[in-house]
């Protein structure tokens, strides 16, 4: 199927949303009337420069407040039918009419439609007719299509729109009965729940398909069960999109529509985290990972990274890097082609590597924020030359759980549906955290022992701010592991009594052995999180211990602020 | 009367909050519980540390979901009890329950909080008992303090906020029916008007009273009518000021109390602007002053600054500046040492400025986002040294209708307050439009011929982005005044043919005289604005033309979008 993007979608100018869209790759486009109107481009201009791109322009949009009116506006119509004549777009969209002056008469809206769609006709034009959700007299998309009927002319058809029909929780049962060849247009958007006014949640806060909390997928399979065969278009209002690099934006537009279709090969089986790497600057988070129990493998045989490790837990450091932080996760992969081939079907860029003769062929895709993600086969760890030396007794850490990666800003949803689909993870909800410097919202996305947990400011700030990541090892016995790695001088964030003296308060629990040792607790109905910190490696990392009890699935969001406040510090020596 | 501010209106660690309240000049604080459970300072510390800033603590809060349960939590209200002794905190806040397991039956609730005040007052402690607006089965504050009255202790008190009770929009009546010393504690909070869950609205959205559109004054004047005499309290959660400076927002808060009490001298009357100052960087805006038909009035006497003048409008540009920027805006005050004294009385910084022998005495104060504003007499002019250059001739642009401002992303409403207060501005409602680069808000501040826009991102970004500013100036006639200009060499900015078009198709007016001369234009049932832009100074300044007719109030932020889509530019030369 065609595949389209709205030009409210992307940010810039027209011809840079134009770029945008063709070179993400889509077939077309909905050509937003602002962007036309605010170009200097004229119509036959824009047909023109979306021809030399390879986009058609597939719909006019939108055309408000006109039917059902006391007087319909066929001069503004005809106008806009100039317009649409000189651009090559075949249809209109008509939006149910949000005016007081609408009057409350099927009859008379489709009789107005009925005359608007014969003079499109003579010019070859199409009408899409949409219900708007907050439309004043037609906000369902059964009773928009029920019109359609009433009118009964072959240029005028309807619109679904998946925001405006999810929504508002309506049944899909309708689409069924609708035809195939009178849906005249599919526009596709997700969004996550909020509890708010849907014009304002429409305008502002939708996504893209798989990045919000509305079955699109199953809205698309209704629609393409009656034989739809237009563009599978995507309509987006969302602020940040709005202010994004719109080339990013288009591709991670593709990506929705690739994962929605999903028309990908099979994601081959992941087996948790091969390694991560970190970039850093001094000799000290060598010192700390000895002092955690892991051992010097030893170098790489061509590239100036180090590999360390304890039990299954591998970490490379990469002296290239300036203040530490995490340059690259690695997943262990069934299938590294199968899984790299994957990735690059969702638009992932490939990292270019030297390889040196007899080295493990391994593939590295660029995630949205940089961090290089390596498809791992068994045989990669035989590119490090082992010095023999010995560790991981004492400290028993085992497994890297999860890895907690700030994100930019603008790249939170992007970054979100990228980890989910090449790595084929499940999202959980968003959670949303006060830190001493403005709130955060966090999402995991999670498969098996593969977790990565995005974080990012709830909003961009004007002031500087450091973003933290983290790896967290898994362990089966935080109290043992903590009393361990402070034998062993690993230096551990200190946590306030006030923390324990409110968990005594609000849980009935003994806190002595937790807070002796710095030890940050949650409970669900699902089970117990233990869980410590390090110090931070001067920049922007530091790891994070955990032992999960029971069934306990969180990431211990709840004790995010505690920790964020501790580890910004902002009180050297305790006041007296 | 007491002022105090919770912590969680501020950001950064504990030690951070207290120390900008006690600089913004607060009596008090109200402790809220998170900001003590993440700091590393004991109950007794934080309590030093209050004492030595001055601070009183006023209030422990939130205490939540504790009446009208199966099991009231009563070993959960000593623990806290212990720390409010520590903290020596008189009064604890108890919220209405939201917990699922609440049971609907006022005397269970009245009977809880009856036996919670009996134990608080054993230890000398008190209960303000709230309803939160969506509070599970209590939500409006007569219900709450109907509870108060049958627990009926007098240890036990309601608390009012003002956002709980004005978002539902509850009648006040009850208000004077409480008497003033069973209100225990008083929390103002001020909002915009938006169309969402309450909850959310009340948790992100709550703004200092004055920024939003909730009448708090009137509020206020009802409780202190009842004889309460408690704190003056702030209690704002907002995502803006959770992540901006603390002592900024401090400041910000305080000015909207003396704003409230209105502990004010009474202002000077204003007369329009005085002058404008830009710094420039290049003689390039001395030419386009001189084609708009100013006239070099002459340099200053010590500083290197010069004068242009046309007719009654005055701008002076400052040679010491990079690229151009609107540095300083200049009233003319019938008094201006009372507008100083005003400005000072609401913390606004003093501007230090060298003055000269025989020099007028200009008074300068630095707006939040660094514009300096003068208050002028009428002798300020004589400190320019005339060089006897004519001018003005043949461009007849009027006065200054008013400057737009780019605000800093955090400062939004901080400065709106500013201004608003400093110049006895009234405010407008906000606009919002979506740029090229993202959508921007816009709200006017205006008073006679003083009238200042701000303009910030709905979101900061974390991309590149020239904010900018605009000197717009007044005629009686916008298209001879944009045919004279051209005439003599004016760049002007370029408007799109499809704006024309889309006019055209709107309102059914003749498009041809505004096409000529890319003048734009916008209608309201009040009147007509017909306007019209110069290209760019180089930097971020920019001058407007334009033309009121009738009794239109406006700005013409329908057409800002078309206007900084031209001023982006992002084709050079059309695509034939």
């Amino acid at each position: 199927m065609k595949r389209s993007i709205a030009t409210v979608c992307l940010s810039g100018t027209l011809d840079e949303k134009l770029d945008a869209a063709s070179s993400a790759g889509f077939d077309g486009i909905e050509l937003f009337e602002a962007d036309l109107i605010n170009s200097p481009l004229s119509p036959s201009q824009v047909r023109g420069l979306a021809e030399d791109l390879g986009l058609s322009i597939d719909l006019y949009q939108p055309f408000r407040d006109f039917e059902a009116m006391p007087e319909p506006d066929f001069r503004r119509a005809e106008a806009k039918f100039d317009v649409m004549e000189a651009l090559g777009a075949p249809t209109m969209l008509v939006c149910s009419n949000v005016s007081p002056h609408a009057i409350d008469d099927d009859a008379l809206a489709a009789a107005q439609l009925h005359e608007l769609a014969s003079r499109a006709h003579a010019r070859g034009l199409k009408i899409a007719y949409e219900a708007l959700a907050w439309g004043r007299h037609v906000s369902e998309y059964d009773h928009a299509w029920r019109i359609v009927e009433q009118a009964d002319h072959p240029a005028l058809g309807t619109c679904l729109d998946s925001f405006h029909i999810l929504s508002r929780g309506t049944s899909l049962d309708t689409i069924d009965a609708i035809p195939g060849e009178k849906i005249f247009f599919l526009q596709l958007a997700d969004a996550p729940y909020l509890r708010m006014d849907v014009l304002q949640w429409s305008r502002h806060y939708r996504c893209f398909p798989g990045q919000g909390a509305l079955d699109v997928a199953g809205f698309v399979q209704r629609v393409l069960a009656t034989g739809y065969s237009g563009p599978l278009s995507l309509e987006v209002f969302n602020d940040v999109f709005r202010q994004a690099d719109p080339c990013r934006t288009a591709v991670d537009a593709m990506r929705s529509l690739i994962v929605l279709q999903d028309a990908l090969p099979e994601p081959a089986k992941l087996d948790g985290f091969a390694f991560v790497e970190l970039a850093v600057d001094s000799p000290e988070t060598e010192d700390l990972l000895r002092a955690m129990g892991f051992a010097h493998v030893g170098p790489h045989r061509t590239k100036p990274v180090q590999l360390f490790e304890h039990g299954d837990i591998r970490v490379v450091l990469n002296h290239e890097g300036s203040d530490p932080e995490v340059v690259a996760i690695a997943v262990a992969s069934a299938d590294p082609d199968a899984s790299a081939a994957r990735a690059e079907a969702l638009l992932a860029h490939r990292v270019e590597r030297r390889r040196g003769t007899g080295e493990a062929d391994l593939t590295a895709v660029a995630a949205p924020d940089g961090t290089a993600v390596f498809f791992c086969g068994p045989d990669w760890i035989n590119d490090f030359l082992p010095t023999g030396e010995g560790g991981g007794e004492g400290v028993p850490i085992e497994r890297i759980d999860h890895i907690t990666l700030a994100q930019p800003f603008e790249a939170f949803d992007e970054a979100g549906l990228f980890y989910r689909s090449v790595l084929d993870l499940q999202p959980s909800d968003a959670a949303e955290f006060a830190a001493p410097d403005g709130l955060v919202r966090s999402r995991a996305y999670a498969s098996g022992d593969v977790r990565v947990v995005l974080n990012v400011p709830a909003l961009a700030s004007t002031r500087d701010r450091t973003e933290l990541q983290h790896v967290a090892f898994s362990c089966a016995d935080a109290l043992a592991t903590a009393r361990a790695m402070r034998e062993r001088g690993v230096p551990l964030l200190a946590v306030p009594e006030n923390y324990y003296d409110d968990l005594e308060a609000r849980l009935e629990i003994d806190t002595a052995p937790l807070r002796e040792l710095g030890v940050l607790y949650d409970r669900t109905p699902e089970g117990e999180l233990l869980h410590f910190y390090t110090a931070r490696l001067g920049g922007r990392v530091f790891f994070e211990v955990l032992e999960r009890r029971g069934g306990y699935r969180g990431y211990g969001a709840l004790n995010s602020p505690v920790r964020m406040a501790a580890q910004r510090g902002g009180v050297a020596e305790p006041v007296t």
